[in-house]
C-alpha cells in the first residue's frame, strides 16, 4: 500500500503521481488522515516540480468529489452557466453578468468568494444592500433559479471540502500561486455547480495575480482543459488589469456603477467585459450562434433594462425588502437613502497640466484596504462604505488643480504616508502615447475549436 | 517585520536565508509559533532547494542554541571528544572506540541515538545488558566522566529541542535525507556537547544513507565544515557500507562482539574503524603528534585491556550490577549467563562450492528488523536477543552445505519469503575478483589541514 510519505517522496523527485495517488492524496486531506506537515510538503513540492495536465485534471476531479456536487432539472442541464474572474480591481462584472445571462435564457447559480487583501469580493459588495443574504441553502437555491434564474451566494460548507482545508494552507505555506492548485481550486468549485458552459476572465498586469500575459495564458490555458476536463465547455478571456475596471473601487459605489451600468450608462471597459464573457456563454450553450451575435443579446439585455429587473428580483429572492430593491433601480436614484455613505469625502487634485498616462490600480486598492475596505485575514469585517471614485479617464487631458479622484473614507482617515502613496497613483505626462496594457482590453479568448 | 510566510517564499524561490531569518525560524520551531503545515512546507523548500554552507552554519548554530548547551570544567575542555557515524549495520564502532579513547586520557561524554529501520542504535545495544541505563541526568554525566572517562547515554529532554521537533516532522514529510537538514541535526547535537574534537564516520553505499562515495564526499564535507564552524575540531572517515561491520548483526550479539573485541579478539575492519576514528581523534586533541601513532595508542588501549577495564567500570556506573559486568568482561564467558539468548537458532547453508563474493548487509538488517530486532516508529520496543552472525567471510572459500550464517529469532519465525530473502544475502561464485566496496576499507580521510 502506497503511504502519504511515499507520495510526497515521488513528487519531490519530479514524479507523475497517478489518478489512484491523487485520488489517495485527496482523500487523506478529506478525512484529515494526513497531518498537516505532510500537505505543507505536499503543497510545497507541487509548488516547486509543478503538475501535468493529467495531475491537474485528476486533482480537480477528486477535489470536486471531495463534497455534495449540485444537481439540477433536466430541462436546466443545457443552460447551467458560470464565470470566474481571477480577480481585479472594481471587478464588478458579476454583479452585471449573472443577470443579463438570466435575461437570455440561461441559469446561473453563481457561487462567489469574499476580498482577501487588496482583490475585492463580489459576496462583499452585494452586503453593502442592506439585507442581502449571500447564505442559501441548496433548496433556496433551486428556488431562486426557478423563479428568478440568477442567485449570487457564498460556497457552502458541503460543497469542495477538501479546497476549503487546501486553501487555508496554502495561505499560511506561501504556496498560493502554483498554477496548478489554482487550476484545481477555481475548477473543483465550478465543477460542483454541475455547469454546462464556464467563462473564465484572466487577468494579468500590475494589479493582478498573473503579472503578464504569458503567465496568464498559461494558466488560462490550464483551466480550461481542466474544465473541459471535468466536461464543461470551457472557455477564458485574457485582460488586462493594470487600472481599474470602471471608474468606481470599493463596496457601495462598486454596487452603484453596477446599477448605473444595469440602467444603461455603463462605462466602456466593463460593458467590453460583460458582453465578451456573456457572448461566449450564449455561443457555448447554443442559444447564440456565434459571438458576435452572443455580444449583442447581452448588451440588449443590460441596455434595454431585462438585466435590471432580474438583478431587483434576485435582490428581493436574496432577503432585500421589495421597495428597497425597487428604489435602487429607479431611474435618478438617490443610492445613499438606501446604502451607506462614508462620514467624509475628500478630493485629490492633479499635480500638473498634461495627459492622464496611467492610474496604478494596485496602489488605490492597497489604501483602500487599509482605510477598512478588504480585509487582511479571512473573517475579518469589511466597511462597505470606504472607496473611491475616479473621476477622470486615462488619455483625458486634465488642467492642475483639477479633481481627479473622489475618496470616500470613515473614521480611520489617510495618514501622510498613505495619501503620497495614493497620489502617486496618478501619472500626468505630456506624452500622448499610452501603454496599450492600460486600458481593459480583451487581449485574446481562448475558447474551444467548436465554437470558433 | 518578516513572517515565516516571507521566510517559506524566499527559499521556495531559492533565495539564501540570512542569519536573522534562520535564527527566526528555529526560534519559531521551538515556541512553536510556527504551523506543522509550515514546518512541512520550509521543509520540502530546503530539500528542493538546498543552502549554501553560510545557511547551514548558522541552521546548525540556531538549532544548538534552541536547549541546553554543556559545560565542563576548564582542565576536561582540550580532551572532550566525541564520534558519529552516519548509520551501518552491524556497527558497534562506539562500544569499543569510547572506553579506548577514556583509557588514553579523553573525555568521552557520547550521546547515541536508537535505532530505526534497518539501522540498529547504539543504546538498544547496550540495553540488551541487565541493569544498563542509558538515561543519565547532567550532573551524573559529569560524574561518569570523572571517575570513569566516558559514557554513552541518551539525548535529554533539554538538549537540542528543535532538532526533536524538525527530527518528527521530517521522518513523515520525506525530508529526512537533505544533507544541509542532516548536518545540522547531527553537528548541533554535538555542538551542545561542547566538544574540542569530533570525528565522523560517513558510510557509503548499499546499506547506508549515501549510497555513493560522491554523495558520501558532499556530506562529509558539510558536517566538517558546520563541525569547524561551531569550533569544534572536525576530520571524517568516508567508509564502505555495503556488508556488514564484523560478523554480528543485533543487539545482543554485537555487544557479545564488542566484549570480543575488548578482549583483543576482534574483527579487523571494526578494528580498522576504531583505530582510525580514535587514533584522529587524539591527533586533534593533540594527545598523539600523527595519526599512525594515534592509532597506534587506540589499538593497544584496547588489544592490552585498558579499554576493557574502562567499559567494565562504565558499566557499573551506568547501572551494571559489578558481578554482571565483571562476568562479561571476564575470559572465556559465559554470555548467556548473563544476557538473553533468543529461543530458536537456525543455520543457513552455502547453496554452491566457491568463493563468498558478496554479503549483502542490507538484506541481512531488513530482515532482522522484520524479526524483531529493529523498530518501524520511535517508542517500539525492540527485541535484543533477535541477530544474526556470520560464520564466513568475503573472499573465504566454501563448500555446498557449508553453514554461512547463524540466526537467532524468536517466537516470529522466517516465513519462506524472508528465508529467500535472506539466502539472496550470500553470493558464491568461482570469480576471485571481489569488489573492493565489499570491504571495509576506509577510502578516505577528511582532516583539517593542520593535522594532516
Amino acid at each position: 500500500m502506497i503511504t502519504i510519505p511515499d507520495l510526497i517522496r515521488k513528487k519531490r523527485d519530479g514524479g507523475q503521481l497517478s489518478d489512484d495517488e491523487i485520488k489517495a492524496f485527496i482523500q487523506a486531506v478529506k478525512e484529515k488522515t494526513i497531518q498537516d506537515s505532510q500537505t505543507g510538503a505536499m503543497l510545497m513540492a507541487i509548488w516547486l516540480n509543478g503538475m501535468v495536465s493529467a495531475e491537474i485534471k485528476a486533482l480537480t476531479r477528486e477535489m470536486m468529489s471531495s463534497g455534495e456536487v449540485m444537481e439540477w432539472p433536466d430541462e436546466w442541464k443545457n443552460f447551467m452557466v458560470d464565470k470566474h474572474s481571477t480577480g481585479g480591481v472594481g471587478d464588478k462584472v458579476s454583479l452585471v453578468l449573472a443577470p443579463a445571462l438570466a435575461a437570455c435564457g440561461c441559469k446561473v447559480p453563481m457561487i462567489s468568494g469574499r476580498g482577501l487583501a487588496h482583490t475585492g469580493g463580489t459576496l462583499d459588495k452585494l452586503e453593502s444592500i442592506p439585507g442581502f443574504k449571500v447564505e442559501q441553502s441548496r433548496e433556496q437555491i433551486l428556488e431562486i433559479l426557478d423563479s428568478v434564474g440568477c442567485c449570487i451566494v457564498g460556497q457552502t460548507e458541503t460543497l469542495v471540502p477538501a479546497d476549503r482545508v487546501l486553501y487555508a494552507l496554502r495561505d499560511i505555506t506561501s504556496t498560493v500561486d502554483s498554477l496548478p492548485l489554482v487550476t484545481g481550486s477555481i475548477i473543483s468549485k465550478k465543477g460542483a455547480e454541475s455547469l454546462f458552459a464556464l467563462v473564465l476572465d484572466v487577468k494579468f498586469g500590475r494589479a493582478a495575480i498573473c503579472k503578464d500575459l504569458e503567465s496568464a495564458t498559461e494558466l488560462a490555458q490550464m483551466l480550461v482543459e481542466a474544465g473541459n476536463g471535468l466536461g464543461i465547455h470551457t472557455a477564458a478571456v485574457l485582460s488586462g488589469m493594470n487600472s481599474t475596471i470602471g471608474r468606481c473601487v470599493g463596496n457601495s459605489v462598486e454596487v452603484i456603477e453596477s446599477l448605473e451600468t444595469l440602467k444603461g450608462n455603463g462605462p466602456d471597459d466593463l460593458m467590453e467585459l460583460v458582453t465578451t464573457q456573456g457572448g461566449l456563454l450564449l455561443v457555448m450553450t447554443g442559444l447564440m450562434s456565434d459571438l458576435s451575435e452572443g455580444r449583442k443579446q447581452i448588451s440588449e439585455a443590460v441596455v434595454g433594462g431585462a438585466a435590471l429587473s432580474k438583478f431587483q428580483a434576485m435582490m428581493e429572492a436574496q432577503g432585500v425588502n421589495s421597495d428597497t430593491a425597487q428604489l435602487l433601480c429607479s431611474t435618478n436614484a438617490d443610492y445613499y437613502s438606501v446604502l451607506r455613505k462614508a462620514k467624509h469625502q475628500l478630493e485629490l487634485k492633479a499635480p500638473a497640466d498634461g495627459i492622464v498616462l496611467e492610474i496604478d490600480g494596485l496602489v488605490l486598492a492597497q489604501v483602500l484596504h487599509r482605510l477598512g475596505a478588504g480585509r487582511s485575514k479571512a473573517g475579518e469585517p469589511v466597511n462597505h462604505s470606504v472607496g473611491a471614485v475616479l473621476l477622470v479617464s486615462i488619455g483625458q487631458r486634465v488642467t492642475k488643480g483639477d479633481p481627479w479622484l473622489r475618496l470616500h473614507y470613515e473614521d480611520l482617515a489617510l495618514t501622510p504616508d498613505q495619501r503620497n502613496h495614493l497620489e502617486s497613483a496618478l501619472t500626468v505626462g505630456a506624452d500622448k502615447k499610452i501603454q496599450t496594457q492600460q486600458k481593459h482590453t480583451l487581449v485574446e479568448k481562448i475558447l474551444p475549436e467548436k465554437y470558433q
